[in-house]
């Protein structure tokens, strides 16, 4: 479904954009609004969100802004990867309807003074290791949402914290849109898609498979009956063999509220969700990926095991 | 404009209240929703603002929630005056379509992790005397706001720093509200209203007019030349003469960036809007008022001094 998609770098004309839309389709089955916030250089596993939407909703507005608020001191902003007429090629043949493309002075004009601010779920994994990051990701979906007053918006559930820092924002400020979270995409061999996959070198591409199998030994893992403490163990010994991996952390946490499960108790026990999330670096880049597991598919390892 | 307005206690009833509302009357000239958000206890000058939405609007909410975490450890949460059926009236009498009365636990059923923080414009005057308190009205209009999805809001200046937060809030955040300021009400004694008025005394009633007497000598001060510095010290000594008042603070900034003007200028040389404030404490009661003047206003002093 190859779009010619609306190219907008205007707040004001995005708002008059939707709003024609949902005049014209007012009352109609097809009148909602999906949207996909992205930092850009897309990938597949964007594509599959847009999709997502464009199948979805009556209109898909795709945005692709590198928000400056929340990259860290001495982070990745800088050379972050940009292709503004690849993404839009990527945007047309995924389904969007609209690509919103943003400078950074139309969407923080004057110096900003507000900020949401997500307690508790961010004490832990990326919320760790990067001090102030979700506070600029809420800050600016909270911003975008406002601009585009979607129905549904579509994440990535490669970054499941960020998927439960916006769920539980949405939550606590009533925000009216439904949050969508779509399956990680991988390549053949299983590395996580990511934009940042092109800083790695060949060597460290190679060894940056270590995420992806390491997480693929895991059902095997609670099925021997290990708790979160073993198997975090278990994950580092695995990464630690590649002797290119730096590991920033490797967590395993009940889900969404991200707090460590019950202690001593063997993981096919739990009754909650499970996420296992690790983050290594490669040389400058940092590489995430997890497993996000419910409690049925936990107990049928270690029945699938017996 | 006696209305029969429809009570809501529920979050999901008052957004379907307004969708069938925006359904109906959608395409007409008055399909606009107004919203008054209060902690209730109503008085004259929330009737004017319920008055000026009816006028203003298609549909008026008003809301009535003692919203707890904007008040710190000590203030008078739990004393803070509630009187339903007489504001159902009010209400009624002022021409609101709509009263939303939401319990504590509709509007923070879980542990709340997210805050809204609105710095700088909240450094001084009540931000200063009252950590927190800013934080607590940012985040419940955040979430008002989107319950409401209103198109006018309106607020009383007599909380003149709130309407900034507030206003700044609103434009940081993209909210597509416009946040409507209006006019302080007062007693024919000049004492502005306000719920908390109901705690004073007779005889701290009647020093409590010292705040207006003050602020109607501004004029005359701006026009003798007065610096920031010096309007400062002489609304401190007017005010300091009633044996009865406590200051909590004094000040005189630009608006609505609220930062001290420029240093030893006379005040009628100034080219911002300027916000004079004061809170007093009277007992344990804080009664706050100002007075807002524009470029104009305040050159106009001199002129007319002359």
């Amino acid at each position: 479904m190859k779009t010619n998609p609306k190219i907008v770098r205007k707040i004001a004309e995005l708002r008059s954009e939707i709003a024609n839309f949902k005049q014209r389709e007012s009352g109609k089955a097809d009148s909602t609004v999906g949207f996909v916030p992205t930092m850009g250089y897309l990938h597949d596993g964007h594509a599959s969100l847009i999709r997502q939407s464009a199948t979805d909703n009556g209109l898909t507005v795709l945005s692709i802004f590198v928000n400056p608020i929340q990259f860290g001191p001495g982070e990745d902003l800088d050379k972050y990867p940009r292709d503004e007429e690849r993404d839009i090629r990527v945007a047309s043949d995924s389904g969007a309807d609209i690509v919103f493309l943003p400078s950074v002075e139309e969407m923080y004009p004057r110096r900003r003074v507000t900020t949401v601010t997500v307690d508790d779920v961010t004490d832990r994994l990326c919320g760790a290791s990067r001090p102030g990051h979700f506070d600029g990701v809420a800050t600016v979906v909270v911003k975008l949402f406002n601009i585009v007053q979607p129905d549904r918006a579509y994440f990535g559930q490669k970054d499941a914290q960020q998927v439960a820092v916006i769920e539980r924002m949405t939550q606590d400020l009533n925000i009216p849109v439904e949050i969508v979270p779509c399956p990680i995409l991988r390549e053949e061999d299983g590395l996580a898609l990511s934009s940042r996959n092109v800083y790695l070198s060949p060597e460290q591409r190679q060894e940056a498979l270590v995420l992806s199998k390491s997480l693929a030994r895991i059902p095997e893992w609670i099925a021997e009956g290990m708790n979160a403490t073993r198997l975090i163990a278990s994950l580092k010994d695995f990464i630690g063999q590649s002797p290119l991996a730096d590991i920033d952390y490797v967590d395993v946490l009940t889900y969404p509220d991200l707090s460590p499960p019950d202690g001593d108790m063997p993981l096919f026990e739990t009754d909650s969700n499970l996420l296992i999330a690790v983050a290594v670096r490669f040389g400058r880049t940092r590489l995430i990926d997890n497993r996000l597991l419910k409690p049925t598919e936990v107990g049928a390892y270690i029945c699938s095991a017996k």
